[in-house]
């Protein structure tokens, strides 16, 4: 045992500030986070930055000067007055190693105890900045935007991809679901999906709904001569992911899919990465908004989304604009742009609207979101009065429509189905 | 195609109601929401059962009032009046297989949309309960409290483990965090354990650390005969957990710790399953209250804990009494009891109680949460102004004293460790 010289607090508070431009991009990961208690802005900066590196609440023999100074987080700027604001923070990046610990291990450190901090009331991680050996170190989706559009076969058409959510959720046997999946196909669209509800109750195994459904989109495209994406739902313990996976593509699946929040980052890479994954993975963000919807506290959805992206999403879900799910249009964006901004050799992720997508409002989706994109529809296609082969067509001849401006009310008087839909699919909520 | 007679719309909302006495605890996985936005509660609980289960938010062909009443969730109570209140659920379990999906599958679907839908400004799942046959597919804790304080020596003693909290929690070399090992054990505290930031930055590789803190734990009992357990933090990607596991335990690792909230269930469960994991599991929630605190939204951490028990936690996290961290007692309790009640064959999982433990304030924290504990300190412990081997003697004699009813100052009379340490160690936040 030896005597204990320690540090004056102080200095080890002082060496926590750098200046924005003293911040190193191959050295740090940057995140900005909001926050918001009863100390002042400094306070709960240092705070947030001695529980996210090296420290704790009091000062310990073994966290020297040259310790902070070389493993520590750094203020590189607090923004707002009072009690709440904006702060940025600067962390070695060194202290985690992307592929050993990786984003898992990352986000345990800077979107970990922040949360339960009593200095804090709220706080929530907003952006995050690689240096780029670590983005390096992600692959990132191996079909992306121009992937799933040639994988729909669609790669010649300036248009996005249209698909279907089976409804009802769940409840239908193999059989009955292939049967809907044939009508839907029937009607021209590019994709079919699972509901996140749907993996494999026992009244409808994977296998044999993989099976029956794929054999039912074959039938169909005798008819059509259009091939039809179907995302078999594979969301299980993570360590159960690759079996799965390999259960649905021997049965014929061209499409796989999975619940991000659910499956996590590791589970979807572990996926993406798996050389015998030779087919595009839709990544649902169903439960994302327990920990996003806050605009005060959690983690922010454009950065998770980001790092979805990172770990090998395909298409990743951004909500909808008119639909039966909350809407904050900036949130929207910044989430589309995280997903199809350039990102070093990461391919952009398809965003793909869902919720409450129906005929009348797809003009809209498709003029505020673009063409790069995915929307799918569940009671917007089944809930058609004709069921759903009308349903399909009906969507299809609205983003048609949409896509030579045509207003929806004239191509209803040249399209029955279209006719039919609209006034049976109005969201009443 | 044929065409689609379509149910009427009232006629599957009422057969969504039963009387709680229709609940079938074989039959239904029972949930416990609260919910409040600008609708009634019989809408918000209408809309809630039927996103969560057959429906959509509008009717579709293949919903037969068959399927909604054989899949659908039910609604057996409404509680509350206005715009916020009470509902339970009662989910077909049979919607779920157990172990195909499992945990993920179900939670994507209860734990899912319900965040983001408009109908709702907030909703907080705040229980679940599983038909017997869904919990036997859960193996539990291999360990459990029995277990961990037989791993830590101390069976015989009406005492909780103590632990140490590696402080600065990154920064050190794989020699430096030995040598603070050594010193820690001699104190003649249980456990020591990884700061949730450390994996293996290449500064510090984990097999490194492990193999020189193991030397050191073994070092120390020969000068003092206890034995140390030490957990090692192996959160990564979830693919990669059981390499990580193995290579942390031909290093000679007698404990492993995961981040849970990042690993999640089934990277869990993986680890806790596997024949050749055969040492204790450490679990931290970090992260859980981004999705946790907030008490109108999210999941309940009570809920979320005894998730990770069914999952196999060894030992789980649960806040401190009078910490850095926010507290609230029912809150506590309610978890400690998710992590303590008997639970057919399922083990009980240690709780853990963590963030601003210290001398001081250690007989309260005993006398609240019990002995059936683990209690561990970071900055209580490393910050003692004589050391890390004085720390962890001050916190053991604090225990001892708050165990035998010795006021702590009447303790600190006879033990200088203690005596030093009170005044050094106060909490300031």
């Amino acid at each position: 045992m030896e005597s204990h010289t320690r540090v004056d607090d102080q200095a080890l508070r002082d060496i926590m500030y750098i200046a924005p431009e003293s911040v190193d991009r191959d050295r740090h990961i940057t995140a900005f986070y909001y926050v918001e208690g009863s100390a002042s802005m400094t306070k709960m900066a240092e705070e947030s930055a001695i529980e996210n590196s090296t420290g704790t609440w009091t000062l310990v023999g073994y966290e020297t000067l040259q310790v902070r100074k070389e493993f520590g987080a750094k203020i590189s700027r607090i923004m707002g007055s009072g009690n709440s604001g904006y702060v940025e923070l600067a962390f070695e990046a060194s202290n985690y190693d992307p592929e050993i610990g990786g984003i898992n291990c990352l986000l345990s450190d800077i979107a970990g105890n922040i949360f339960d901090m009593k200095v804090l009331d709220n706080a929530k991680l907003l952006d995050l900045n690689f240096p780029k050996y670590w983005l390096e170190a992600y692959k990132g989706p191996k079909f992306g935007i121009e992937g799933t559009k040639k994988a729909a076969g669609i790669s010649n058409e300036a248009r996005p991809v249209i698909g279907a959510i089976t409804k009802p959720n769940v409840g239908l046997d193999a059989k009955t679901y292939a049967k809907l999946a044939y009508e839907t196909a029937l009607g021209g669209i590019d994709f079919i999906k699972d509901d996140e509800a749907l993996v494999s109750p026992k009244y409808c195994r994977l296998e044999d709904r993989v099976s029956a459904t794929m054999e039912a989109i074959d039938k169909a495209k005798q008819q059509t001569g259009k091939n039809v994406l179907y995302a078999v739902n594979i969301t299980t313990r993570q360590d159960k992911l690759l079996e799965l996976a390999e259960k649905a593509i021997q049965a014929g699946a061209n499409h796989l899919m999975v619940c991000g929040p659910y499956v996590g980052f590791g589970g979807l890479q572990a996926l993406a990465e798996d050389p015998s994954v030779k087919v595009p993975i839709h990544c649902h963000r169903v439960g994302h908004a327990a920990f996003t919807r806050n605009p005060k506290h959690g983690i922010d959805v454009a950065l998770w989304s980001k790092l979805m992206r990172m770990c090998g999403a395909d298409q990743l879900h951004i909500g909808s604009v008119e639909g039966k799910f909350y809407y904050d249009k900036t949130e929207t964006q910044r989430t589309i742009s995280a997903l199809r901004q350039p990102l070093y050799h990461i391919k952009p992720t398809m965003p793909c609207s869902s919720a409450g997508n129906r005929p009348a409002n797809i003009g809209i989706s498709v003029r505020t979101l673009g063409t790069d994109m995915m929307f799918l529809a569940g009671g917007g296609i089944h809930g058609h009065p004709d069921g759903s082969t009308a349903g399909a067509k009906a969507m299809m001849q609205a983003v048609r429509a949409a896509l030579t401006n045509v207003p929806i009310e004239e191509a209803a008087k040249q399209n029955r189905e279209l006719q039919r839909a609209l006034p049976a699919l109005e969201l009443k909520q």
